[in-house]
C-alpha cells in the first residue's frame, strides 16, 4: 500500500502542472498556453523573469545611443521596454524637439560650420559619476559624424546643451566621463588637419592629427564649460574608445588607436590616380600586429593648461604632443591589432583590451605600467616621440576567448564578459585568473555589451545585454533594413547564463548602452512654472503689436487655447508664447498652426516660444495635437492672416 | 489509509509547484521568481501569453500611427515589441529617410503651398483591401495638421508617395479604404476656404467648408492617382472619422461630424473684440444635443466626376453639395454629440457610432436608412440643403456602455469592443442584442482599441488593443513628458477578457492602429539591383568631371568603399551614387560625409543619391555609419576639397 501512495504521489508529482494547482485553474492554463505557443520550461522561466505586469516598474534604465538615428533610446530592465527616444542631435517633433524656439537655439549650437546638421551618429552614452559611481544626475553622448557632444539633464530627460569639437573633423571613442564628471572626454577617430583647411594626404603624417578633448563639466550649471576645456594633439593615427583611470590609476585616461600604421586609403577608381591603386583602408590599417593604447595624465594635462601651455586653434586649446611628453604625461602601449573595447576594472588597478583581429583579451596591469613610467623604462620611442611601453612587461595576462572579442563589461568579483563579434557569443570569464568560465551563443554579430552598473566601481552582475548588429530571423520581416537585436541574459552568480529575451530595436543603430539602478535618477513630471520668462496666467493672455512684430501670450488648459482667434497681417513677425497651466501629471497639449511646420509639446508648466512669418494670406486653423479630453477635438482656433 | 493516500495527493497537488516538475527543476525555480518578483499565478499565465522566445514569430503586425512624431509604428503581436518606426512625413536619418535625393524628392511632394514641412500628424492608418479583407499590400496614412495622404508599400516598409490635399486647410478622419482599395478616403476637420484666401469668420457659413475626398488609388503602379481623384464639398461642419460600407452598403461612405453648431469659437484675450468675449469652442460646439452622421454614395459621385459636373479648384476637381444632392447621393442622420467611432460591421448591415458626450452607442441600420433614402423619406434638410433622415428610424437600437464611449472594434460573432475614454475602461457587449457582456478598466484614458482584422469582413477577435492616451504611473518616470501605453487584452471567446501587457510608447501619441495576421505580408528583405539607375559593379566606379558637376559612382561592400580617396574644389557641385553591392540579408552599410549633413542608410542591393555642394574647403572624412563586420571602423574614405 505504502508502494502505491509513493507511486501515486510520484504521478501527481509528474502531472502537477497539467491539473491544476490548489484549485486555481492556473497551471491547466498555463499547460496549455505551454502547448499552443510551443513554449518549454526554460521559456516560462525566462518570461517570468522578464514579464512585468501594469504598474510593476523596471530595477534599472538602460540608457542606449541610437547610432544614426541622432538620438538616446531609454528602455527598462527586465521588461525590455522602450520607455523613451530623448531627441538629440536629430529635431524630433513629438517631444517638439527642434520645432519650439528654445531646442531650436540648443540644435543651433551644434552648427558644423556655420552648417546646420539635422542628425547624428551617436556611440557612447556616459552616465555623470561621482565618485566613481553613477549619479543618476546627466547624461553626455556623443556625435561621430559630426563631431560634438551633448548633456542630456535626467531630471527632464531633455538634451540642454550641444558642444561642437572645434577641431576634429570626426570622432568616435566618446563619451567617457572622469570619476566625479570634471571632465567629458571626447576623442577623434580618423585624422585630419586641426585646421579647417584642405591639406593634401602626402602631408598627412606631418599636418593631419588626432587628439583628446577635455570637456570641463560645470556640474551646478548642468553644463559643458567651453572655455575651461582643452584637447591634448595626438599622432594621426585613429584613437577609438576611452575609459578613465580609477583609484590608483584616477587621474589618468586610456585610449585605444587603430591604424598605427597611419595608412590613408585610396583604393578603388577614384580621381586621384597616385593613391588609387593601393590597398583598401581595411588591409593597409590592418598591417601591422599591434596598434597602441595611448595613455594620458589628464590631471598633468590640465596643469599645463592652467598654466596657459597651449596653443589656440579655431578659439580652443591645444597642448601639444612635445609639452605632454616632456611634462611625462603621455605614454603609448601596444595593444593587439585593432582594439574596440577599453574597460579599466572597478578598483582602477588593471584594463583590459580586445581586439578584434586577434583571438584574446589583454589584461594590462597599471601597477606595472605606473611603476614603468615612474622609472622613465620605455621601450622605444613612436615617430613622434611618444615614449612606448613594453607590451609584455605591462601585462597581468593575455586571454584566449574566441573569434573577435570587442568589448568587456565586470560582473561581481573578478568576473567580467566578453563579446565575440566574429564567434557570435559572449564569454564569461575570470580577469584575475584568466580563466574561462562559459561561454554563450547570441544572435547575432554583438558589438557592445552591458552589464548592470558594469563600468562604474561597483557593477551589480545580475543583467547582461548584449548589443546584437544582426537580427536576420529573429523577427517578423519589416523590408530589407532590419532592427537590431539586444538581447538580455541573466548572470546571476552561481547558475548558468541564461537567455532572457530578445528585443527588436526600431529606430537606430546602438552602439554602447548603460544600465543604471533605478532609484538613482529623480526625473520631475512638472516643469516649475516661475522659469519660463514669457509665461501668462489664465486671463492675462494678450497680443500685442509693435509695428509688424506681433507677439501673442497664450494659454493652453483642458479644453482650449486663450485666445482662440487671433488677425495678424502677411509677412508679420510673430513671437508665439504658448502656456501650458495644468498641473496635473501626464497632462501635455500640443500645438500646431496647420501648413506651417510649428509644433509644441507642452507639458505641464510649460512654455514653449514659436517665431514665424506668414507670407500667404488665408485662414490657418491651429489646434491641440495631444489626446488630452473628452473635448480634445474642439481644442482649436483660427490664425486668420489678411493679405 | 485510502484517506492518508488522498491527504498525501492533495498535499502533493498543493506544493508540487514548489517542489520541482518530473526532476526538471523548473517549477521550483518558477516559484522562486515569483516570490521574489511578486508575481501572481494569473501574471505567469499572461507571461506565457505574450513572451516570445528568441527566433519564435508574433501571430499579427500592428501598424500604428505615430501621432505627432509623423511616423508609422510597427510591432509585433503578442510580444508587443516594437520592430520598426517608418519614416513618413518627419526626415529619419537612420533609414535615411529624408537624406537621399529619392526620399527628399517624396518629402517635396509634401510641400504645402511651396512650403517645406518637416513633421506630421498621423492619425488613422488603413491597410489596404481586397474584398473588404486585408491584402497585406500597402499601407496609408494622413497627416492631420497638414492635409497630406502617404502611401507605404509593405514589400519594402518605405514610404513611396505623398499627397497634399489641395483644398483642405486641415484633416483628421482619414485614412479609409473603400473595400477593393478603389479609393482612399480623407475627410477634412477644421471649416476653412478650399481657396487659398483669407476670408473673415463673419463669412463663416457662406465660404467655409468641410469635404471628403476619394483619392484614386492605382494599384498596379502603387501609387495614387490625382487626377482620377475627387473631393465632394460639404457644409461647414467639423468632419471626422470615416467608415466605408461593404457589403450591402458597399459604394457608401459614413462620416462623422463634430461642431454642426458651426461655432468658430473667439474666446480670450485676443486682437478680434467681436469674437473675444465668446465661450470657449469646447462650449460652444457642444450646444446642441446631436450632430451629423454624413452618408455619400460615392459610386454615384464617381459617376458625376466621370461626367465632369465637378469644379476645378487649386487645379482639383470639388463636386458640389447641391449637385450631390440632386444625384441623392448626399445625406445627414443626427448622431448623439461629439461622435469619435464610426464602424460598420463586417456584414456591412450596420453601422456603430459612439459619442464622447453621450453614454450610449448607437447601432444604425443600413436596412432602415437605406429604405427611407429610396423612398426619399426625409425628416427635414439642414441649413445646405442636405436632406436629414430620421434618428429614431434609423436606429436598430441604442446601449447604455458607460461614460465617455469613443471607437468601437468588432470581435468574433457577433461581439464589439468599445473603448470608454472617461471611465477608462473597455465594454465588451452584443451589438444585435444590445446586451452587455463585460466592462474591464484599462491604465488610463483610452482613445481608439483595435481588434485583430476587426474592421474587416472578418474579425479575428482573440486580441485586443486599448491604446490609452495616459499612462501616469505605469513606467519608470522619464520626465514631464510619458510614454503612451497600449494594453494588449485576450479577448478569446467563452473567457473573461485578460490584461496581458503594458506596452510603453517611447516615440510618438498613436491614435489608432489596425492589426493584420502576419502570414499576409511578404516583405523582401533585399532590393533588385537592377531598379536603380545609377548602380555600378564592383571594378566600374568612377568620377567624372563636367565643368563644375563632379558625379562619382561608388560602390560599398564589406568593409570599404570604392573610391575611397575624392578630390573636388569648393563649389563643385557633387553627385554621389553609392551603391550597396551586398547580397546578404541585412547587410546593410551606411555613409556619411563628416559635417556635410549627407547620411544614407543603403541595403543589400540598394543604390543612393547624395547631392550636394561643398562651400568651404578642407579634409572631409567619410565613413561607414553602419557596424557591418569586424573591420567596419576601416570603412572609411577622404573627401579632400581643395581652394
Amino acid at each position: 500500500m505504502l508502494e502505491n501512495v509513493s507511486k501515486a504521489l510520484k504521478g501527481a508529482l509528474l502531472t502537477c502542472v497539467a491539473v491544476g494547482v490548489a484549485g486555481s485553474g492556473f497551471a491547466q492554463s498555463l499547460e496549455e498556453v505551454k502547448t499552443q505557443r510551443g513554449l518549454t520550461d526554460k521559456d516560462i522561466l525566462a518570461a517570468a523573469k522578464t514579464y512585468t505586469p501594469s504598474g510593476m516598474k523596471d530595477e534599472y534604465y538602460v540608457f542606449s545611443s541610437g547610432g544614426q538615428a541622432g538620438q538616446v533610446i531609454v528602455y527598462g530592465v527586465p521588461s525590455m521596454r522602450i520607455l523613451k527616444y530623448i531627441g538629440v542631435f536629430t529635431p524630433e517633433p513629438w517631444q517638439g524637439w527642434g520645432f519650439d524656439k528654445h531646442s531650436k537655439d540648443i540644435l543651433a549650437q551644434g552648427k558644423i560650420r556655420g552648417k546646420e546638421i539635422t542628425w547624428g551618429d551617436t556611440h557612447h552614452p556616459g552616465l555623470s559619476e561621482t565618485k566613481g559611481d553613477y549619479d543618476g544626475q546627466y547624461l553626455f553622448i556623443n556625435d561621430k559624424a559630426n563631431p560634438r557632444v551633448a548633456v542630456i539633464d535626467l531630471k527632464t530627460f531633455e538634451t540642454t546643451q550641444i558642444v561642437v569639437n572645434p577641431i576634429f573633423k570626426s570622432e568616435h571613442g566618446s563619451t567617457i566621463v572622469t570619476p566625479n564628471t570634471e571632465y567629458v572626454i571626447e576623442v577623434a577617430q580618423y585624422a585630419a588637419p586641426f585646421e579647417d583647411k584642405y591639406v593634401p594626404l602626402e602631408d598627412y603624417n606631418d599636418k593631419y592629427r588626432g587628439g583628446v578633448t577635455y570637456w570641463k563639466f560645470d556640474r551646478k550649471k548642468g553644463k559643458i564649460d567651453i572655455k575651461r576645456s582643452f584637447t591634448v594633439e595626438l599622432p594621426p593615427y585613429m584613437q577609438d574608445v576611452t575609459d578613465a583611470g580609477k583609484g590608483p590609476s584616477y587621474g589618468w585616461s586610456f585610449t585605444n588607436t587603430v591604424n598605427s600604421e597611419r595608412y590613408q586609403g585610396g583604393f578603388g577608381n577614384g580621381n586621384v590616380p597616385e593613391f588609387s591603386k593601393r590597398l583598401p583602408n581595411e588591409a593597409g590599417m590592418s598591417a601591422k600586429d599591434t596598434d597602441y593604447m595611448t595613455i594620458v595624465n589628464w590631471k598633468a594635462a590640465e596643469k599645463l593648461f592652467q598654466q596657459g601651455k597651449y596653443k589656440k586653434i579655431n578659439d580652443h586649446a591645444v597642448i601639444s604632443m612635445d609639452d605632454m611628453v616632456k611634462a611625462n604625461a603621455l605614454f603609448l602601449v601596444p595593444e593587439p591589432k585593432s582594439p574596440h573595447g577599453n574597460d579599466v576594472s572597478p578598483d582602477g588597478t588593471h584594463i583590459i583590451v580586445a581586439g578584434k583581429l586577434d583571438t584574446h583579451a589583454s589584461v594590462y596591469s597599471w601597477t606595472k605600467m605606473k611603476n614603468m613610467i615612474d622609472s622613465k623604462d620605455f621601450a622605444s620611442t613612436d615617430p613622434y616621440g611618444l615614449p612606448i611601453l613594453d607590451l609584455k612587461r605591462s601585462l597581468a595576462r593575455q586571454v584566449n576567448l574566441g573569434l573577435g572579442p570587442l568589448h568587456t563589461q565586470y560582473g561581481k568579483g573578478d568576473s567580467v564578459y566578453t563579446s565575440l563579434y566574429v564567434e557570435s557569443s559572449i564569454v564569461h570569464w575570470n580577469y584575475k585568473t584568466g580563466k574561462v568560465l562559459e561561454k554563450m551563443p547570441i544572435n547575432y554579430n554583438v558589438g557592445h555589451l552591458v552589464t548592470a552598473e558594469g563600468d562604474t566601481v561597483d557593477p551589480d552582475g545580475k543583467y547582461l545585454i548584449s548589443l546584437n548588429k544582426l537580427a536576420i530571423d529573429r523577427f517578423l520581416g519589416v523590408g530589407p533594413l532590419h532592427p537590431q537585436n539586444h538581447q538580455l541574459i541573466d548572470i546571476k552568480k552561481g547558475q548558468p547564463m541564461q537567455l532572457l529575451y530578445d528585443m527588436p530595436l526600431p529606430l537606430g543603430e546602438p552602439h554602447y548602452a548603460q544600465m543604471i539602478k533605478a532609484d538613482k535618477l529623480k526625473p520631475i513630471v512638472r516643469y516649475k512654472k516661475k522659469s519660463f520668462k514669457h509665461r501668462v496666467r489664465p486671463g492675462r493672455e494678450k497680443v500685442v503689436r509693435n509695428g509688424n512684430n506681433v507677439t501673442i501670450y497664450s494659454t493652453a488648459i483642458r479644453s482650449h487655447y486663450s485666445p482662440e482667434v487671433i488677425k495678424v497681417k502677411v509677412g508679420d513677425k510673430i513671437t508665439w508664447h504658448m502656456s501650458n497651466v495644468e498641473r496635473a501629471q501626464d497632462q501635455t497639449h500640443g500645438f500646431t498652426v496647420d501648413g506651417l511646420n510649428i509644433h509644441g509639446s507642452l507639458e505641464p508648466g510649460e512654455t514653449s516660444t514659436f517665431e514665424f512669418v506668414v507670407d500667404k494670406e488665408g485662414v490657418y486653423p491651429f489646434y491641440c495635437t495631444e489626446f488630452c479630453s473628452a473635448l480634445h477635438l474642439e481644442m482649436t482656433g483660427y490664425l486668420l492672416v489678411e493679405p
